[in-house]
């Protein structure tokens, strides 16, 4: 990051640095339309309207970039990829730009945010040793608690693409079947086992045909870039529904996205070996050339209160290997797939993923400073995931956040007109 | 269907009658780029281009008709579908419409068929008892075939949209791992027991809003029609990862899908009570007032021969019930939403949808009036699925048919390049 300062003026300790650069989807104050979202690039306080500086400065760049979305740009490729964050370094330190660019820049306390791409796929992965483990010994306790397979690859599953949303948006407590024991029949209701997952997320550009698997090395050929995502679980539906065919309506309620997407480029200086894995991966999953362990560290708020730090970069599975698992049976990739990492849980107490990890299922209810005891989510709690990264230069860069307050569910059925005269505290019948 | 005869000429047992009138995306011949495409009708041995008809009838629905996917037709809900389906009833039938509509029919031989809607969320049920029974003796043999909440709910996952693709596409065989024997170590390369899975798909048309379950009422609201599919997949890559968290790569790889959808009021006649449930489903999966059985025959051909002819009739949860359990949650509903309704198998073994339980996990061969034995599929296997409905006049409608072939598979990573230049009978790289 040897690039000349910038002239925008950048807080100290900002987690918005030059060295970061992530793209996002907003809409400037008193514009809250689809129809006026343009992609920005957050820079300290500020966000830059991409589709306005490529113009203001006649870009070479401005079709991808005065867009309502990023996949145009994601789309592109890698090429584009670092032409467009070269560009943008530009206009942020060339002072003879300034002029030109500034009026585009918008205090990012202003704007709306939207979902910054169009989810095509979404997978998630269950890539933490340390959460593997402790889910497998709540969920199945008895048994060996991670699956013959574990360790050979990285599991995952397909999830809902359509109700992945964007940080803010509440979280409707989902209702479902569940069974309260095992001599007592299945009933339906409001889940009571409502549960966060922290993961990071990895955003998919560049397309592969079918029939094609592009291989490990060609991760960063594909990857555009590196968010946060909440996958909110209802541990008791989940629990009930989940043999044979996996998690479901447990999990396809609702997947809360952070707004912003770090460039690959910008984790640089973030890359760590991973942890050591036995037995040795096979050859379509070795990573010993290139690895792609990453030390970003997580942050979990429970109504404020600070509840797990959990590392990434305890991940036993990287980003490039569950990239090449996915698409190593053949699986074309789509610009806009999104896959998670897998709820990120450490080896200690204080660095677990979940409520159900922290709660031991709820066994162990734990407290925050306010005095509450917790245990799953109650309506009203309001969780906020967040996540840092080394620069290289003694810096930090962050991810945004991941926010979403618990609201009552709604009643189900009724004609669409009924439904929609609905209020908020209007119990789901069973 | 007491309407008037169509001017159109129809041969005697045409699958495609006038009670059909089923939608597809085509291109007419000498036609095939993207950019060509446009909605038809199928109606006896033609295509109706319909956006050609409806602006030479200066028709009113036009905006809707002349694009290249069904997705706008299928947002705009079912007083559109109504007054559509009734439009082109008229066009067939009106002869003073003849003159304008007449010259927008095409031989559908020598048409292309395209996949018909873009596919948003794809959601695979497990609901035939027979099916769910074969193969839980034949995966988890010497345990209870079917899990515990089986008869409380319909079991489901959530499938890879990105690889759902038009009847006619080849069939790469995918590699994966897998593990030959419990005391052998896993192994990657090309599946050994590729299947087939026979079902049958729900279209959804009409979008549903987050947090608002539409209730099984609401299942002629948001569901467009009906097509067959062809859910590919590699058993003993599924077998070795699909614990705990449900089928993946043996799935992902590829799913087929008929060119035309069978608008739902086309199955009017083809109505019938689903078989009895115990226990009692729970209220909101309860469909007494309105059940939504189909009377829906297929039938699966190998290289011609026909091995199986599954009854859909026999069906343990029918589509609707599937609809509500889906969005019981409160998951929303996208225009392109498609739903499987999981391996139609019967009683007899001559009505079973998969050559796992036809071949009864590879154990037991079948035989082909040319002599060939048969467990799964070898490279150049072709198999066609078809199905028909009555359609109460005495005579049948047809859902096209979902065929594919299977060919080798392509090597592992290299750059894009490269991989553009190798040939199709290079084997995987272990």
């Amino acid at each position: 990051m040897s690039a000349p300062a910038p002239w925008v003026s950048i807080p100290e300790g900002s987690l918005f640095p030059f060295a970061n650069l992530p793209y996002g989807v907003f809409s400037p104050p008193g514009e809250t339309e689809a129809a006026r979202r343009r992609l920005g690039v957050a820079i300290g306080d500020l966000v830059l309207d991409l589709g306005g500086a490529a113009t203001a400065t006649a870009s070479a760049h401005a079709p991808l970039l005065d867009q309502p979305s990023l996949n145009p740009l994601m789309a592109a490729g890698p090429a584009a990829w670092a032409g467009v964050r070269r560009t943008v370094q530009s206009w942020l330190t060339d002072r003879r730009r300034q002029a030109a660019v500034a009026p585009h820049l918008y205090e990012v306390a202003g704007v709306t945010l939207h979902l910054p791409f169009e989810v095509a796929d979404y997978v998630d992965f269950y890539a933490s040793e340390h959460h593997a483990i402790n889910a497998g010994r709540i969920m199945r306790p008895g048994g060996e608690p991670l699956s013959a397979p574990w360790r050979h690859l990285p599991c995952a599953y397909h999830g809902r693409s359509g109700t992945v949303v964007v940080s803010g948006t509440p979280v409707i407590r989902p209702s479902g079947q569940r069974k309260p024991s095992a001599d007592h029949p299945p009933t339906f209701g409001p889940t009571e086992r409502l549960d966060i997952e922290a993961e990071v997320g990895f955003v998919v550009g560049a397309p592969s045909p079918l029939g094609h698997p592009p291989g490990i090395g060609a991760f960063t050929d594909h990857v555009f870039g590196v968010c946060l995502l909440n996958d909110w679980s209802a541990r008791d539906i989940q629990a009930w529904e989940y043999v044979p065919l996996g998690p479901f309506l447990g999990k396809s309620f609702m997947t809360s996205l952070s707004p912003w997407i770090v460039p690959l480029p910008a984790l640089h200086a973030a890359r760590v070996p991973p942890p050591p894995r036995r037995p040795t991966p096979m050859s379509y999953l070795r990573d010993d050339d290139d690895p792609w362990g990453l030390d970003i560290n997580l942050e979990i708020r429970l109504n404020g209160h600070l509840i797990s730090s959990p590392p990434f970069a305890t991940m036993y599975w990287t980003a490039a290997q569950q990239f090449a698992h996915m698409t190593s049976n053949g699986a074309s990739l789509r610009t806009g797939d999104l896959f998670g990492s897998g709820t990120v849980s450490g080896p200690h107490s204080g660095q677990r993923g979940s409520l159900m990890e922290l709660s031991w299922g709820g066994a162990e209810p734990f407290s925050t400073p306010d005095g509450r005891l917790h245990t799953y989510l109650d309506d009203g709690d309001e969780v906020v995931i967040t996540a840092t990264a080394p620069t290289g230069d003694g810096g930090f860069l962050g991810f945004g956040e991941v926010r979403g307050q618990i609201v009552r569910g709604w009643l189900m059925g009724g004609n669409p007109a009924e439904r929609r005269g609905l209020s908020a505290n209007q119990a789901p019948l069973p």
